[in-house]
């Protein structure tokens, strides 16, 4: 009798089978819940998997949705593009018109009185720093900072709540406006890629709910891998404008998805960032003609060196190693230090509350405010060089204008002010300054020293302060300074005409970043990029070659260390050495598994959810001769959504049958019903309140599982569970028993299937191993209903 | 009794299990052997697992030996590049010196007679192209074509019979030389790819075995994951190389390589990249003092058209979006005529032998000699434009020198012959005077058209002829030659004084690459390495997105054309539709899987062997309650190893006991036996001989085993599997029945495990998940001497 329902009940699931709405990758839900800063971090599933509801979906609505979906792929594609490209030139021109004004401003009131020229420009300064970090701890707290490490977290299969809001948007882009205007010692640049992955998330999503602006029609993306996707784009969008490199785009997208490398995804980011460039060159091509204010030659970086140093000879090659070496301690050094200061703050300062964090931020500003005017102040200004027509660089420069050889607080007209040139400026001006070529000996050793020293601590102390900041430009900066520095010694000593200290600065800048944020072949494309240069670029290569190994000796990556500080647990690439000798069954620990039968009972369900803090249970059900039988994998977050909805529940303890309930749609939901929405907790089983009568009652789970997870054999080494977890982005695998015969095995030419439709091409290669496989194909045509699981069930 | 022997050889077992000597990615033979075009197709294995030798080998020679391999592989990278950087410096002046010389002598020769000039020119480049085709016929017949193909098939995964030996990268390099330096329509770029992955992978396996050039110490590599990532940075060498391209080598090796992306080889790739730039460049800075004959702006292919076009209007994106459409349908019917065309070739004409190809090969030249030299007498010569002496381009150029505005069979001295100067001349100089800039009007509407269709036909009668032959530089030709076309209407047509025709000719070499080549973000780059002007960086990027798209809409890149039509079964990135709907059984057929039990008799082995064609066989133990257990995967070519050396022949058919064979070495082989040197065929059962005493021996599979494949369900989603097998670069899965029971689940948080040294970082995350995972660590310490597999065999 009970055989038979369960034969029964088999049947019934032949036939819902194929319209399961759930599998692994529709749907993530938090799994770790640390505390760290009181985000929550949650894990994302990537797994590229068949996908029922996706698949029936696609068979309703035939080829000409699947059309659909991929023009709305690419047109997201485009207004990602758009819409990064137009965040970037808002900043931008906001940017630099605050600085402008506020320079302006200085500039012609310490024409009367220093004085006063002082307080007006620790004024504003201040405003403007505090304008962001009250937006930031008010409104906004996820927009502090670069939000690389929180990106990368994502893009590596960790959700932290709150980094892809519509809020985190705007707090992100009016918070940077106010930090990088307020003169602080940060840059736009990392926000900048924050905000492309926030826009691609929420077009993604299509819109904000909570602020009404969401449109049905866009709501394509349901699953974690097509709003990883989207994001991808988005971060590569945001370096697109940021540095206006769209081959730097594509590839730092591409070196922080390691592990998710597809080449059809490589195309997508490709348009986004073209689209970028072009939004982005149109804009400036506008405010050309004078209608953004300010917005001149500075706002987007770009240091164009084109008309530097023609060519290098061997002997440099030591200098520029030098230079590298520095780098790469420097840099080192550098987050080391911001990791300390980081984790201090954490700990202790941003424990008491946002004041702290405003008082923190606005005594920072003051600070910068003094040193960056003060410390010129005590400067002796320099004579003039002798002015050479040729090069358009006059001294000092026209009053109200960018360039170099700044007269500040100087005696004689004809002089200049060698720290102010570079301190008392915005950091873009500061940068092109210390990149200039035909400006030898502009800047002394002792300005320099004290630049860099000054900057160096400026920076470190401001990282980690709520506002909005990257750590491109100070990283220039920095980098610019010694590697200016070098270069001078380098003039003094080799004697030649052709050398130009600003080359040396590009590569004390490329160090830098290299020595701090360990990218390789991205950084060398931004660096070649951003200075238009293309000779350098073996120079650059050795430079960050050398800086990278240096700083890789002492620790990790700035954003490594920081998403580790954050509790985001990034996979790396590299399995950890240990996992050689580990198992997959040691790694599981001792942890008891928790397993649902396949019909269960609603007060079991609840129980279970209640006491384990699991995320994926099996599932496992009896064969008609008593054996038990994994038959999947069940989300918490679907059990959730199960029970809430109710409309799945049955009085019988047997497997439902689909006939009672009639039609063609057997279970009561759709597949959107079990998409989460980005960047939220979902569901928790507080919101669902369940009568007695429910607890009563059951659930078959056999619709709603996902049937084929991943598994391992349970003394399979640690290594292989790590490459196979990571490389296909699971968030479950299934540790099991070593199986006790084998079924068939797979090669390389069991995978070689031919599309139906070419049937020309197959025609032509009658000698190539394709024309074996026909018969495979033709094989397999007809046993699409079959379901083999169903069958072990029936024996 | 038996049960007694059989828990001895368990313990055996255990003792013996951590110095298996064999695992899957230290070995790989032939799989499929499909008899396209002669050459053997090879299955190779990527996969990463744990390495019973190796690790062994580690734990014998400690830390040391780990940092000596670390050592090693970076000197690799530093010889690769070294090594592709000078070859292709040799076959650049090599090329240059024939070229030049001919072109000397022809044009001395006709200014007395046309037609004596036009015999030697016929003969020279009929010389040049026989002793090209004779090298490739007679001593490496591997080395015809691109080699990007098999390249290509090697990184995905399948081995191909001789592309790598050294006869084929000597007959590479001295066969590009004959034919790009005999004029025919095709370039030394894609040959350079194939040169720079035979470097690294000759110099991978320690030197050519069979020409005594090998070395005992520099065979550090014996996996074919080793010798894949050192092909990976000889074929990024190859294009730094041929293009002086070396972002956009490191981005080729990666578009190529996409399946098994680590970013710890991005990094030893960019830095072999870096070399060749530097000897190029050096060995180029030598040339330039004249030391290399004719080798002067020629040679390597930089078409600098920096002091070209500086800005472009919105108005001429439609023409270039022309340009994008007209190099996607170009490219696909060129894909689809050389498609037909080698298809042809393969089953009529190449199969009658060495001495058809010579012949055919030689009237291509032919033909080509005297279409290059006739057409050009056929055009009335033009007169020259007024010159504008700041350009520095003159008109009619000096004798013997390379430029533009050739005289070539005219009648007055200040006219030139447009055809001439791109048909009469070396493709690199055609390619420089075609982008050149500020020669407006150079070449009349009627000669570009002739030399498109001429060439265009040229390059697909070519392709495919038994000589070395790339497709880059004939893409470029064909594709500058319509874009100048399209840019001549341009400026007919806007009336603009700064568009220059040179830079729509750049757009077009882009489209018909794009076309033909599939690539997105390689080309991008190379083109504007090539180039040396970032500013096209979002044309170059527009054309190439449009021709992909056009093209893709008809047939596949060239490279995948081909790859399918020589039998190379690659695996796409994206696993077929029709996959969804099959499962992993449905897709081993109905092949009988033959298993061997742990201990196995010498007869049965050499019959199984003899009977069927599998490469991998499953083994299977019984425990004590006699169930059956899967404890691995052994492999043909291991068991051939085991049946020629006869060491690990035993009397007992029971598991071999290491006690009384004593000592620590308890098995008669190494490790190294078991590598097979590269692109060889391995053993074959024809080379084993047995006695009849033999046959009645036995062997202890166990320490042979690859004792954890990778195992799926019987009824997982092929989409599935193949992505696992995709990602992972395996050779064999297990597909076994659903498993009675889950042990574990493995998620995220049991994959982070801390490294034991850094226990301050440890500290300072104190908030952090890691936290938790010191207590699984501690409970995995002492586990390692235990297998589990072995308690269920004893249990």
């Amino acid at each position: 009798m009970l055989s038979n329902h369960l034969q029964n009940g088999i049947e019934t699931a032949k036939l819902v089978w194929s319209r399961i709405p759930n599998s692994e990758d529709g749907e993530a839900v938090g799994l770790l819940s640390t505390s760290a800063g009181g985000s929550t971090v949650e894990s994302l599933d990537y797994e590229v998997i068949e996908n029922y509801a996706y698949r029936e979906e696609q068979a309703q609505r035939g080829k000409l949705y699947v059309g659909y979906y991929v023009v709305v792929k690419w047109f997201f594609a485009l207004l990602i593009g758009i819409g990064t490209g137009l965040a970037a030139s808002f900043i931008n021109i906001s940017v630099e018109n605050f600085a402008g004004w506020k320079f302006e401003l200085t500039f012609s009131i310490i024409q009367k009185s220093y004085l006063a020229g002082f307080l007006v420009y620790l004024l504003i300064n201040l405003a403007l720093v505090f304008s962001s970090v009250y937006i930031i701890t008010q409104f906004a707290p996820a927009a502090a900072g670069s939000g690389i490490p929180e990106i990368k977290g994502y893009l590596n299969g960790v959700d932290i709540h709150g980094i892809l809001l519509f809020r985190t948007l705007i707090g992100k882009i009016l918070g940077s406006i106010g930090s990088v205007g307020g003169g602080l010692a940060l840059g736009k640049e990392g926000p900048l890629v924050h905000i492309g992955a926030c826009i691609a998330s929420l077009l993604g999503q299509g819109g904000s709910t909570k602020y009404h602006l969401s449109s049905r029609w866009l709501q394509v993306f349901k699953s974690d891998r097509d709003r990883r996707d989207l994001v991808t784009c988005g971060c590569a969008a945001g370096v697109s404008a940021a540095f206006r490199a769209p081959v730097g785009g594509v590839l730092f997208a591409l070196e922080e998805v390691t592990s998710w490398w597809r080449s059809q995804l490589m195309w997508r980011v490709f348009f986004t960032s073209a689209i970028v460039a072009v939004v982005v060159r149109t804009s400036m091509g506008w405010c050309k003609s004078g209608k953004c204010g300010h917005f001149g030659s500075g706002g987007f970086i770009i240091w164009d060196i084109s008309d530097g140093q023609e060519d290098y000879s061997f002997e440099e090659l030591f200098p520029m190693a030098i230079i590298g070496v520095i780098g790469g301690l420097l840099g080192a050094l550098f987050n080391q230090l911001t990791l300390y200061m980081t984790s201090w703050r954490r700990n202790y300062l941003h424990k008491k509350g946002a004041r702290v964090k405003i008082i923190e931020a606005c005594l920072i500003s003051v600070i910068t405010s003094v040193i960056s005017f003060g410390l010129p102040l005590l400067r002796k200004c320099s004579p003039c060089p002798e002015s050479d027509p040729d090069s358009g660089i006059e001294c000092p420069r026209p009053p109200g204008m960018y360039g170099n050889y700044v007269n500040f607080y100087c005696s004689k007209d004809n002089e200049y002010n060698d720290l102010a040139t570079i301190f008392f400026n915005t950091q873009d001006d500061a940068i092109r300054n210390l990149f200039s070529a035909k400006t030898i000996h502009e800047f002394s050793a002792q300005s320099l020293l004290t630049f860099l020293v000054m900057f160096y601590t400026l920076a470190v102390v401001t990282f980690g302060t709520a506002v909005p900041a990257g750590q491109f430009v100070p990283g220039i900066m920095i980098g610019s300074t010694y590697g200016r520095l070098v270069g001078m010694f380098v003039v003094k000593f080799y004697k030649k005409l052709n050398i130009e200290e600003g080359t040396y600065a590009l590569l004390g800048a490329a160090s830098f970043l290299g020595g701090s944020m360990r990218m390789t072949v991205t950084l060398c494309v931004i660096m070649v990029e951003i200075s238009n240069n293309l000779k350098f670029l073996p120079l650059i290569m050795l430079v960050l070659l050398l800086s990278k190994a240096v700083g890789d000796a002492f620790n990790e990556g700035i954003y490594e260390e920081q998403a580790r500080l954050k509790g985001i647990p990034l996979l790396e690439s590299r399995p950890k050495y240990e996992m050689r000798k580990m198992t997959a069954k040691e790694a599981c620990g001792t942890q008891k598994v928790v397993s649902l039968p396949r019909v269960v009972k609603v007060a079991d369900v609840v129980s279970i959810l209640r006491s384990s803090e699991h995320n994926g249970f099996p599932v496992i059900d009896h064969t008609r001769n008593g054996e038990t039988l994994v038959i999947g994998l069940v989300l918490r977050s679907h059990l959730l959504v199960l029970l809430q909805s109710k409309v799945d529940f049955q009085h019988s303890p047997l497997p439902s049958d689909p006939i009672t309930i009639g039609g063609s749609r057997s279970i009561g939901h759709n597949f959107s019903e079990f998409a989460k929405p980005v960047s939220s907790k979902g569901l928790s089983m507080d919101e669902i309140h369940l009568s007695s009568d429910d607890m009563e009652m059951y659930i078959d789970l056999a619709p709603f599982l996902n049937p084929s997870p991943y598994v391992v054999p349970e003394d399979m080494s640690l290594t292989k569970v790590y490459n196979l977890f990571r490389q296909l982005g699971l968030r479950h695998i299934f540790v099991v028993p070593r199986a006790a015969r084998v079924i068939g095995l797979i090669t390389r030419k069991d995978l070689l299937i031919e599309d139906a439709e070419d049937s020309n091409t197959v025609e032509l290669q009658s000698t190539s191993v394709r024309g074996r496989q026909r018969d495979v194909r033709s094989f397999t045509r007809n046993t699409d209903a079959e379901r083999p699981l169903l069958n072990g069930l029936l024996a």
